[in-house]
């Protein structure tokens, strides 16, 4: 068996709203599933401020540690959109208008009332980014070393990561299955340890859950190998069986 | 005016379901709502794996800079459950059974097939922890130091927090208002900066929205002083309105 290589990214989520709970995230989840698809795993999310000190910390770090970083919100218009200074900071590169951003936003505004100081703050890139596209609305994403800027609002992060589908090598997608059971995960516990331990290179996630009145759980495995994948799930289902317990595919 | 101590938490959200985009996180949002209400303000959050070294570095790192930490996940009795060993091992002190979880969790199982090696792992605190009630089920939250662990499943971490409500000391809440306009953020960019910059102590936030064919925006200013954020709230109505915008309060 080969070792593929493992892609890894990290997100991270630049907002008050989301820190102030005035936001319910929806990011991570989207981010993370977009990157399952190109075969990098998602090792990490961290949720900063609206604060200099704080972006330029989170993006230092973990630029470093992934192949990817992502980062989504504070490209607006507003006072409080500083993702493109901090990250220019983080670099230690200069912010200098992108001639095809200040394009693109002059044509998306002619008939808004024309361009301004504020919309053009959307065109300010870190020295030597290049633009990720937006079908939205004018403003675009932007790409800088390993650093991906995306916007915080969920259906333009949407068309951002559809822009950069297929652009970033990635190895084997992480594949999953899962299967569920009326159990309490307490009683299969020591099932699921040994099943995990005697097949490498498998994770088994339990997922419990209480409805209807009764005690349930999930159980999901997964391999980037899927003949792995496939003896671990068979081991974990007999398993189960054993116990007298009635498997349900595909989870509950 | 005087200015009282700012109290702060870090969230450590702990779970390779959230990473993998498996789980919708509901946590981040509830957290801090219930934060804002006992007047501490969230001031980071990080989702980290189920790796021992992943979540000991975020709560070493996060203990240290927060007045509180909370972590939420991993404290069931399955094997990816391995908070509490993370935390003991953070802190460098031992894992031990507590008596009281452990009459708890017997009682909680008495019906229900008796307690076992795998329930009994939800007994286990890092050495010195204190309990947090779960009125849900029968493994409880831990509180040691200034970290509170708490259950992934947010109904259940719903519960523990309900359990601290008033027990942990905080400042003076963050107090905010909204207001809303069907107007581009962009064009009114510059007052919100002008006005932000004009009243100290206040922060506004914007939030744009595209909805009905039309873009809008809804402002919130944020302050601890009831005066100061009524002044900069009253400022940033007569500017909107000054510029032809029809003010909806409470937002749009």
């Amino acid at each position: 068996m080969t070792h593929s290589r493992i892609w890894t990214a990290a997100l991270v989520i630049i907002g008050d709203e989301i820190l102030s709970g005035r936001t319910q995230d929806r990011n991570i989840a989207q981010v993370a599933s977009w990157l399952n698809v190109q075969g990098i795993r998602l090792a990490e999310v961290r949720v900063v401020a609206d604060d200099m000190d704080a972006i330029a910390e989170a993006v230092n770090v973990l630029r470093a540690r992934s192949d990817y970083l992502l980062t989504t919100g504070g490209i607006g218009p507003t006072h409080d959109d500083i993702t493109v200074d901090a990250i220019a900071a983080a670099l230690g590169v200069e912010v200098v208008v992108h001639p095809q951003a200040r394009a693109t936003l002059e044509h998306y505004y002619e008939s808004k009332g024309g361009i301004n100081e504020n919309r053009l703050r959307m065109a300010r890139v870190p020295d030597g980014g290049e633009l990720i596209p937006n079908r939205m609305s004018g403003a675009p994403g932007i790409r800088v070393e390993n650093i991906f800027i995306m916007a915080g609002v969920p259906h333009i992060t949407a068309g951002m990561l559809d822009a950069l589908t297929g652009t970033l090598e990635g190895g084997a997608p992480l594949l999953s299955d899962q299967i569920g059971c009326w159990v309490a995960e307490s009683e299969v516990a020591g099932l699921l340890r040994a099943t995990e331990k005697a097949h490498e290179d498998c994770q088994i996630g339990s997922y419990p859950f209480f409805r209807e009145g009764k005690v349930g759980a999930n159980f999901v495995v997964r391999s980037i190998e899927r003949d792995l994948l496939d003896a671990c799930m068979a081991a974990l289902k007999a398993g189960l069986e054993e116990m007298g317990c009635e498997v349900v595919d595909g989870g509950i």
